[in-house]
């Protein structure tokens, strides 16, 4: 260890920018955004950049069933697994410069910082490109590190198709990015993921680095009101059975609830249509959608239940049916404490505002906490923007990102060896 | 006058019932409803039919250029303007047998009732079917009554186009409809229209007779309401601008607004559609439409202020912006207070339960209103629902309709010559 020596030592963020700059050409659009769908050719040319530039650095790039990337940097111990970072090169089809891509390029950045210093660390590095995060081509989004976590076979992953009927191994052979390396078969020793927030907060509340404790649990739930049709005009307001005004309610129950459990608890509506809507008829019938998410499993267990008490309350009271189906759950993801203090003291050491934060959108770091352990750093975007070619971060967030990483993956690499479980 | 011959007479209600159930078969569709679209072949037989009923009763059918049909029947001061009675004989694309239906049948049935007891009255008669009431194949709604008010003229009305590009001139010539008297030139004394309520009111509380005051005023906005797409899992709830949570609160003051002017008011919001709906976005925009109806002008002027208000508040709360257009107003039309009191006191003498009741719906007697004295009778239909096959009236309301328009026809012609304005 030569603590003298690194901890100081910062990234050059004027070298980040400009490859964050360099790859955008890659699916760059005329709105300043990315479209590079997975395994798409651009996705393609972007591979070959990041395993041109991992070589160059000294790196060795091997590449597994799922086209995900690893490049690997030697440690004094090549007995311990590698200290891991990155996150995913794919983007929305109209995506921003930023999602994924920073936390890739960033990594890239540590190496090169530290080879420029002349620094070895103690564990070896390991800076990963997951494949498929986003989701928009293959289904489901995160493919690559879920099933690398153990959540689906590798054969299941390569069998998805895309809406031409592509399957992902098709595409993975189309790009030549179909690797030898079993998924799973990479031994990692930590994770740790820099990312755009994609919200609101750290730009608020003028922070730089956000110190992420987790990933939420969510819960996806499908509506059905059931009033009754009738005449807006003859109706007296109190013999109706009005679906909209059942949904007004239980939209505001739910905005209520979410706010008991401030603040970390989100509920939304996101879609809501009446059937056969028409200006003097009172809606007989509304279907909506419903999202609830909270870092804590007891708190969607509590918010169910409320949400199901004021259903039953405004059902009882309007006299119609309010059907509420919980589609999906996904459990809460805690992110590894010791990681997090590392993130936490990184920043702090290099003098960086900061705060403890949930992340609200899933993550591949969210996909690795079942498996390794895991944690990640936020910066801000502006307006909390992101899957929009607007998607914008500032070089000096993208830069004390990195600083951060860069701090976080030496305190990990030149810990004591954590006892294997 | 030979009020011992007439004060107990009543109308025969099988033979009514007989002439909705013949009358039905044109148009009339699997599901028991009618499809008879104004001016169609089939409102011709319709049309052909009455014209000979009426014939047959001894009445002389006269059309005037929009195809109304007028049958009068001889007082014995034939200086006196015609007590007309009537409605129409057109039906929504999947309407009911009973909606204008009845009271075009139930004012044939009075005069055969009048011709079976020999009984002449002082004014002459006037049985009338109004063109087009229903709008659904040519805008705007309830025309021919509309322009015998003076509303339009007969050229703007004869050029008005359907779907297809036909003009309603060349529509009635089809049908050998388009009649030489011209439009506003029938004298008229006074209107009454039998019409089933369309709404739920007398049905829930066990009413026969509903002696209908007037017409509401109707009030038209469109709204929209702009507030701020967001991440449904990276946002907090109190930085959000969910333009569904402000619908909805608006949706709900608007409720509680027609409650405050209870019982005549009613606001119904019948469509509301989220731009770029995403289960897991918040939703940024949301247009609706705002109904709003009462009986009174001051309570209207009230309800728009009550409203703009309630979305200022709510639009300052949650910082977004809530834009309200009002794109039509209608007055309320009341009721000529003399015919109100006739068809009350018939009712009574009829020994039928009865309340007052304000029209919801738009009638061509609300045309009438604003040119000769005028005013409706109501009788229940099944749960209110009407513009549906499945519309519904008994025998037994129907007969007690026709008995109040006998009866109340009876009062109108037999009492003293108004004196003229």
């Amino acid at each position: 260890m030569n603590l003298s020596k690194t901890h100081n030592l910062r990234s050059d963020g004027s070298r980040l920018w400009s490859t964050i700059v360099e790859t955008a050409a890659f699916g760059g659009t005329p709105a300043g955004g990315i479209n590079r769908l997975t395994l798409s050719p651009e996705d393609g040319h972007v591979r070959d950049w990041f395993r041109d530039a991992c070589a160059a650095a000294g790196l060795t790039v091997t590449v597994d069933a799922l086209g995900t990337q690893y490049a690997l940097r030697p440690g004094r111990d090549m007995s311990r697994k590698p200290i891991a970072f990155g996150s995913h090169l794919d983007t929305q089809p109209t995506g921003g410069k930023f999602d994924g891509v920073l936390g890739v390029l960033a990594g890239l950045e540590v190496i090169r910082s530290l080879n420029d210093a002349g620094i070895e660390t103690e564990a070896p590095l390991l800076v990963v490109n997951w494949t498929n995060e986003e989701g928009s081509r293959f289904a489901p989004a995160m493919m690559a590190s879920a099933a690398y976590a153990g959540d689906f076979t590798t054969d299941d992953i390569l069998a998805k198709r895309d809406a031409a009927g592509i399957t992902v191994a098709d595409a993975l052979d189309a790009i030549g990015y179909r690797g030898s390396e079993p998924v799973g078969a990479q031994a990692i020793g930590a994770f740790v993921e820099l990312h755009i927030e994609q919200g609101p907060v750290l730009e608020a509340e003028g922070k730089t680095i956000g110190v992420v404790e987790g990933g939420q649990g969510i819960m996806w739930f499908d509506g059905v009101i059931t009033g009754f049709e009738s005449h807006a005009g003859t109706t007296p307001m109190p013999r109706r059975r009005d679906a909209l005004l059942a949904l007004s309610e239980f939209a505001l129950a739910a905005e209520t609830i979410a706010l008991a459990h401030a603040p970390s608890a989100v509920a939304t509506i996101g879609e809501a249509a009446i059937l056969a809507p028409s200006r003097n008829v009172v809606p007989g019938r509304v279907a909506f959608t419903l999202d609830v998410r909270d870092p804590r499993a007891t708190t969607l267990d509590a918010m169910e239940s409320a949400l199901r008490d004021a259903a039953a309350d405004i059902s009882g009271r309007r006299r119609l049916e309010i059907a509420l189906t919980r589609i999906w759950r996904k459990e809460p993801v805690p992110f590894d404490p010791a990681i997090v203090a590392a993130i936490d003291a990184a920043a702090e050491s290099l003098g960086h505002s900061r705060r403890r934060i949930i992340s609200g959108a899933g993550h591949d770091a969210c996909n690795l906490a079942a498996k390794v352990p895991a944690a990640m750093i936020f910066v801000p975007c502006k307006d909390g923007i992101s899957h929009n070619e607007s998607e914008s971060a500032t070089q000096a967030d993208c830069a004390a990102g990195a600083d951060v990483l860069l701090q976080t993956v030496l305190r990990l690499a030149n810990a004591p060896a954590p006892t294997e479980a």
